[in-house]
């Protein structure tokens, strides 16, 4: 069966900023082409075993990088995958995303489009910048300038009536500024330079059509950032609202397991850190056979991990959570105890502080004939010896 | 403590192009303005207690409404809510979201802005149309003129060096074809009329700038539209991509309990139906004590509802899954299972055919000494009367 392929926009940077229909589709695609600019995040959901291919624009000449990023999505679609081809912003607001469709189309292989939140509309947004305004702009452009064989007209851009917003490279600014007012925009327009924008560490640079150039070499801003011309940049100086968040500046590497390291990079993000997941370590189950839990009158979980691997096992040999019935179940914290919940267990013992230690204090004198743990890293020495201190029986 | 306000953008239509953030905060809000064009389904995911209020334009002065907006939003946020602004397409594009945070910010509320997918580049994407495309266009203007005191500059649009979008009603088409060929625009260009763009039953006129006012007539055209003209406007012939759909052009009301009207309903709207939730009835438990499970040798759940009441009931008093240790448990067909399943309980029974007189068919012969039927609606009383007829008691 032929696959398709799907041309997602993942939003200008923030992870929040994905939509719906694009996390669906990531979390169901045989093979996922990205680009340099989709959030780090928008990766996380795909599947384990998804083919994940950077096609990012670095080396090589531009139409032949292009060339190759069709021929990857027409190879992988018509050995039956679904393609999803994700793209920073939207996926035709200069993201190509025409170009590699109408190749599709030529080939007979299915697509959908799946629209992004576009980065000129949103890092304004986030700047406190209304690109629209009653009374001081009803119309928006959006250009880019990319490609040095695009030559704009600046004559038709500088008469522009609203609000401008120019995708491009920073070197590009002093040139695009000094033009629109030879082309006769006014010099004393409000405009800014919104650098990062929406993701951590986002700046923002205000002057006027005349001097953002000089303010934006000044503050040295580099890319990605886009600059905005026109009276609604003022209202940013009022309306920027965007704390920016007591990590802001540092670059945090989360080395936790994959599978549970976005709720803190989530964490991490909102408090304004740039977040690098770098798992170091991979939770996998031990070679030891689960024993029958008929016999145990405590089942002891030191971890997420642990639940969920326990009822894996469970499971594996056609029993649930009804094996646990003769035992009294114990979680060491409040992570353990909803997993736990997950699989319809309401843990009887969540000791007052998560440690193995304070876990041991509240087993103490309970009547556990035999304590058999689901043990995982910090826990595993540490609590079979508390409760063996105790005299309890430690499978 | 004084709340806040986060102006939303809810996307073009499309449920399935709302952003996770706005996903997020509609959950938490505890009140929520939205407009006309937001889709229905944004709001299933409100808390029930939510404050839903309907803002959308209609009677009244244009002024007095946004003076009576603003006034609902400060007086909802100093009460302390978080109150989610919900406004089609993207806040801050034609949206008059800038009017409002200005008047948060005077009045000392704290907001937030969640960018939203734009109508003016997500409806021609569904209907195949890239606003932009190397070679045709390397800029976009997005354009209103809501407002008749908003006088257009149509010299300087006609000059735009790109796609013109403009978001407008459908009246207008014609005197704005016009005056941009009056301002130079070549007549011969291509143009397009999107109709209730990534909606269903959206629907796509092309034509030129001279012919598509006529077209959109013919073709009887209605709000909500936008226009498109540029050389990308004949993409949309070659690359249209989005199917009607089987239920094109049917409205469908789905009349379940609330709770579970938005998985048929996705289903509904993924086949091309409107979908109106009406829901008919409220699931509410029986009134009758949860006899001690002890006694049982089967549970049945005869539907998700009564699997989520059974779990409820044995929490109230401190019990879990282990409570259905001794017995078997069957569940009418795989939603229940399912339910079951997100409580640990993997059932032993799910009969071929999901109805009452099947599972009947597979409890026949065993070995039940009592038979607990949690009971719903069409199960209520054909199963146990087939049970009894099979000589097994039931309570």
């Amino acid at each position: 069966m032929t696959g398709r392929v799907a041309f997602v926009g993942a939003g200008p940077g923030d992870p929040g900023l994905l939509t719906v229909r694009a996390v669906e589709l990531i979390a169901q695609a045989d093979a996922i082409l990205y680009d340099r600019l989709i959030p780090a995040q928008a990766l996380d959901g795909a599947r384990p075993d998804a083919e994940l291919l950077y096609v990012g624009k670095e080396g090589g000449g531009e139409s032949t990088r292009q060339a190759e990023i069709e021929r990857l999505l027409l190879d992988r679609a018509r050995a039956g995958a679904l393609v999803v081809r994700l793209k920073g912003g939207d996926p035709f607001v200069f993201g190509r995303g025409g170009e590699e469709a109408l190749a599709m189309r030529a080939a007979g292989i299915e697509f959908e489009v799946v629209p992004g939140v576009t980065a000129g509309v949103a890092a304004p947004a986030y700047a406190g910048i209304p690109v629209t305004q009653r009374g001081r702009a009803s119309a928006l452009a959006l250009v880019t300038a990319h490609e040095a064989t695009d030559e704009l007209d600046f004559g038709a851009l500088a008469a522009f009536p609203g609000t401008l917003v120019f995708y491009m490279g920073v070197r590009r600014i002093e040139a695009t500024c000094e033009r629109l007012i030879a082309a006769g925009r006014s010099a004393a327009e409000p405009s800014a330079v919104v650098e990062r924008g929406t993701l951590p560490g986002q700046r923002t640079v205000h002057g006027t059509l005349g001097t953002i150039a000089a303010a934006a070499r000044q503050a040295e801003i580099v890319a990605p950032a886009i600059t905005l011309v026109g009276a609604v940049a003022e209202l940013g100086e009022q309306l920027a609202w965007k704390q920016p968040g007591a990590l802001s500046g540092l670059t945090i590497a989360v080395t936790r397991a994959r599978a549970q390291s976005s709720e803190l990079a989530a964490r991490l993000t909102a408090l304004g850190a740039s977040v690098l997941e770098a798992p170091a370590i991979r939770i996998e189950p031990r070679a030891v056979e689960l024993p029958s839990l008929t016999s145990y009158d405590l089942v002891v979980l030191t971890s997420p991990n642990g639940a969920e691997i326990l009822f894996e096992r469970l499971a594996e040999r056609g029993e649930d959570s009804r094996a646990l019935a003769g035992a009294t179940v114990a979680a060491i914290g409040p992570g353990t105890a909803r997993a736990l919940r997950s699989h319809g267990i309401i843990a009887d013992v969540v000791p007052p502080r998560f440690i193995a230690e304070s876990l041991a204090e509240e087993l103490h004198g309970m009547f556990a004939r035999h304590a058999l743990i689901a043990r995982a890293a910090q826990a595993r020495d540490v609590l079979p010896d508390a409760l063996r201190a105790r005299g309890t029986e430690v499978d």
